[in-house]
């Protein structure tokens, strides 16, 4: 890229002691947790924000609480930079090595420790699967509601990490909304718990600052969520409109009318186009944007439900109103809207903002965001979570191309910076990650900043856990 | 009290001082904003935890968020504590001042900034009362959803600073989940910005953080909270049962099948005959304990969501099961569970402990707590947040007693020992202001509460905001 971001300069005395430091960690973990050979490396030199890789010191992979109090007791003591990772799906780089960094892998703590329906949780593992929560309770008439389009592979560790969201949030809210208590492992190795199967806590909820924490407060091992009884009965319906614009004010009015769907997801022209070419979900090509709007419960409360949103709808000429009549149907409709991002990697090359506005500037902002890709003569499908106001333009571009790559990045800041300035913020659920640390400053006074980085230094004050990712590298207290 | 809670020593510099620190604060705010006389400080004395009273050095009563800077910059020089106060509805002793304490009253910080119903929010100052918000936009058709039973007079900002609850908040959640954004006053006068309008927030949750931090992590001067629809309608039911532990039971029940209603609170035998003598709202005497389980929706939502509960009500020998044919009787229903303090206040002595359980051992716990009571020779009233598992027993004992107030506070302690060690955790919405401060290490580890105290030192590292609060006295960091 040609404005590479930075990294922190490697710590020349821990790139000198590689050889000692890799045997050291084969002296506390089983040998084949410990990754040191480069060609094993590779597939931990990056995440889904692909722009940038970094070869790490070395990579472990431990299947214990206690493993991983071990490595970081270690790592603590020498002062060698650990960078944490579930799946590697992150968006914005939050998981992306550094070359002095011992990357600690969760994937093996895979297990679900505990169904507990009496009190409607699950803990379970960090390196967890998002979706086989689920999964394990789906028998039971029950789920787990955030629901990342990455589902299938990401951790909940991640998800703890980026305060993950997802399409069907909007009713049921992001990780940190169904997260009930965590085992976190402190840079020094103590473990504490935070949480538990009990509303509230004493003291300062440490567990909401830990989650959307990027990794830096501590290493989450164990996770206790929160399971919700599956509705009913959910049906996606389909609104089309002339134009986003249209679109978005729809979305406005029927949040400012206090309707709460489980899911309003909004896609433009172009990812309709992108989506359908892909799942052949059945969109309607003849529109200008498209709303999924799910609505749930008895039939008669969602005919009531959907009613009112009808009517709404009616008021900004929608084109089309289309429920699906099947659960093939709307199993169809979820594939297409979560496989955008995937659809639209095969047609170009994409970066993915995910700023969040408030709804009563929604329409204003996909205006905009039009005009500012204009502006730099590229392409853009818009594809997100409507009613929470969190975007999601991809913008198109060709990676081998240095200078629209280049224009891709600059356009992508300026939309966020739009985003903020609308009163909204430069995130929804991907994190800041390295992606967006420099735009902190866009979105936060100098005292706002150093008072985040004055809580980071109380939990890890040499820096070491994650310490690339989400402040500015310049400036650190 | 025989067993008298501890206060920091007072600073004596700050005591010599006095005169000056009075003469300084007349010279930052308007001289009616300064309150320093005897006879005008003891309304500040004490707050709703009335075991203990002290004499603050002055009060402050700004009117804005410059003038609550102005305030902390200068206490911030010259290492003055200063004590944050709403409307003193504490029970946990939260608000009470200490000797070198300057109050700072939020009382006159009362105006509603902003409704916007675009984005369902409501922009406050920290002194505006919870039930004036809800009274703001009541005609329109919205609600603020968390409901204390001090309502009508405690504040946002007090309800901020302990993350209060309420009745209502099995489905709504407690502020927490309704907070949105604030105006922060740091200690050393800077003002920050936390959240806003828009879902979620880059980098730390630093607004999750500071609710619920009893006033420690700075002042918290202007709140965005969301605005929630009035449900189509809404209908409390009455459900009696021969015992507590059945109540209990089936309490755990609904919530184990995935039922959510707007609230169930329960109340033990002495609950109800107190209620009723006071409110004379019709609950039925001749059963051990009583649900009051609200629904709300369409009346077919209503319907079908009861006829759910009362299957699973019969399965606990339900006695009696009574909907309300009126909103008067609706009306009257909650009065009496809302005025149950204020009711038990007019026959006894009491202290009221916040515990949390898990609702699997809701059952167990109240079993255990009648046990405790009993070898105390003390007796108890219970009524509580039950489909939270947020108990409030009552520990009735006469305050002229020496010794039964020393066993009433030694029951309380057991109580909420026994609610920890079932999984649970010292408070539920009260917080832990003085009168828990001591439980917190059986609540944690050392190396737990090592890292709240951390935390707040990033804030406040010398300890003058609320000083003797949440923390036990000794071993501070």
């Amino acid at each position: 890229m040609p404005q590479p971001i930075q990294f922190l300069p490697p710590k020349q005395d821990v790139l000198s002691r590689r050889a000692t430091i890799i045997d050291d960690l084969r002296g506390l973990l089983p040998a084949d947790c410990v990754i040191h050979e480069a060609r094993e490396l590779v597939p931990f030199e990056t995440d889904a924000f692909i722009s940038y890789r970094r070869m790490p010191l070395a990579v472990v992979l431990p299947r214990t609480t206690s493993q991983v109090a071990a490595v970081m007791k270690y790592c603590h003591r020498y002062g060698i930079p650990v960078v944490p990772r579930g799946a590697g799906t992150s968006l914005s780089g939050g998981a992306i090595p550094q070359e002095d960094a011992v990357v600690l892998g969760l994937s093996r703590m895979s297990r679900i420790i505990e169904i507990d329906y009496a009190n409607r949780t699950a803990t379970v593992q960090a390196g967890v699967t998002n979706l086989s929560i689920s999964e394990a309770v789906a028998v039971d008439g029950f789920f787990y509601a955030p629901d990342p389009s990455s589902q299938l592979a990401c951790t909940i560790g991640g998800n703890i990490g980026m305060n993950s969201g997802g399409a069907h949030c909007l009713k049921y809210g992001v990780t940190t909304n169904n997260l009930l208590g965590v085992k976190l492992v402190l840079v020094d190795g103590q473990v504490i718990e935070l949480g538990g199967k009990h509303l509230d806590a004493a003291g300062y909820d440490l567990l909401g600052l830990v989650c959307g924490s990027e990794g830096q407060l501590g290493i989450v091992t164990e996770a206790t969520v929160r399971l919700i009884a599956k509705p009913e009965g959910a049906r996606p319906v389909l609104f089309g409109f002339s134009t986003s614009e249209e679109a978005g004010a729809c979305v406005a009015d029927i949040i400012a009318a206090g309707i709460i769907p489980v899911a309003i997801e909004f896609m433009d022209k172009p990812a309709i186009e992108i989506c359908e070419a892909f799942a052949k979900a059945g969109y309607p090509l003849d529109v200008g944007a498209l709303l999924i709007v799910e609505v749930e419960g008895s039939e008669a409360e969602m005919d009531a439900t959907l009613e009112n949103i009808v009517e709404i709808a009616r008021r900004h000429q929608v084109m089309t109103v289309r429920e699906c009549q099947s659960a093939t149907e709307a199993a169809l409709i979820w594939k297409g809207r979560k496989s955008a991002f995937g659809a639209t990697g095969r047609i170009a090359d994409y970066i993915c903002m995910d700023g969040t506005v408030p709804l009563g500037k929604l329409s204003y902002v996909l205006k905009k965001t039009s005009e500012i890709i204009d502006r730099f003569g590229l392409r853009v499908a818009n594809v997100f979570h409507a009613g929470d106001g969190n975007m999601h333009p991809l913008i198109l571009f060709n990676a081998n191309d240095p200078e629209e790559a280049m224009k891709a990045e600059e356009a992508g800041n300026e939309i966020l910076k739009l985003c903020v300035d609308a009163g909204g913020c430069l995130t929804g659920e991907h994190g800041v990650g390295i992606e967006k640390r420099d735009l902190m400053r866009h979105q936060y006074t100098p005292a706002e900043l150093s008072q985040q980085m004055a809580v980071r230094a109380a939990f890890d004050e040499g820096w070491i856990l994650n310490p690339s990712k989400v402040f500015p590298l310049e400036g650190r207290g």
